[in-house]
């Protein structure tokens, strides 16, 4: 037998957590192993397993509550600033939807993107990619 | 004189950019320091600075642009997932609302979320976390 969804047993209120957020759509609470204290996870009660799944329907409640937490961040906990992610599989520990909601402050000692970058070659790498992406969301097939 | 907004003088035309996507509501371009090639920052048109100032109206248009992205992650680029994130005010190097999607792959180096973590010195203090962060979201102060 499969084993059941971990954060669709949060919703179904099986496991027990510390809900931040409850709604019809959705429910937020505290990562477990929390970056910092406040790291909140959003997921909606409908178990969609990447951003890619959730209906268009969806889009706006959803990201309505990232928004509405991330500001909680500053206003409820007197964080600086946000840090607002999700993986889609790859880094994904739970493949139903969630959304990190993290309060960041100045030299909190999470590097947020200031991890090591790369570079194009030249412009003209920079351009190929762009472009695959580009026909790859106008439904084409890039050449 | 202030300097221009960087992602105002993208979205007018000022400052080239490889642009992955362009619409009325919406650009999104390649980073030109990329985590891994392909890795696009999504802006609204408008200048909006963090998450919060994002108008209620634009919510849907922006994820669902943001959603699109992380799939041509996986169908434009062949990835194997994708990573979706957006910082407000600490580790935002530009004012300008930005959402990060970058493609992902196995053992790719970026340890996305298994960063140091934190745990809560006992289920009090992550249920007086959860109290406060609820407060603020329902307009109450938490005492």
């Amino acid at each position: 037998m499969p084993r059941p969804c971990v954060f669709c047993e949060i919703v179904a209120g099986r496991t027990p957590a510390h809900v931040v957020l409850d709604d019809e759509v959705t429910l937020a609470f505290l990562d477990t192993r929390p970056l910092f204290p406040g790291h909140t996870l959003l997921v909606p009660r409908a178990h969609h397993e990447t951003l890619s799944d959730l209906p268009a329907d969806m889009l706006a409640p959803y990201f309505e509550r990232a928004q509405r937490l991330a500001g909680a961040m500053e206003s409820a906990l007197g964080a600086a600033g946000s840090f607002v992610a999700l993986n889609n599989r790859v880094s994904q520990s739970v493949p139903h939807l969630h959304t990190h909601v993290v309060p960041r402050n100045r030299k909190d000692g999470l590097r947020g993107f200031f991890w090591p970058r790369t570079t194009y070659a030249d412009d003209a790498e920079a351009a190929a990619v762009a472009t695959r992406l580009r026909a790859g969301l106008s439904g084409l097939e890039a050449e």
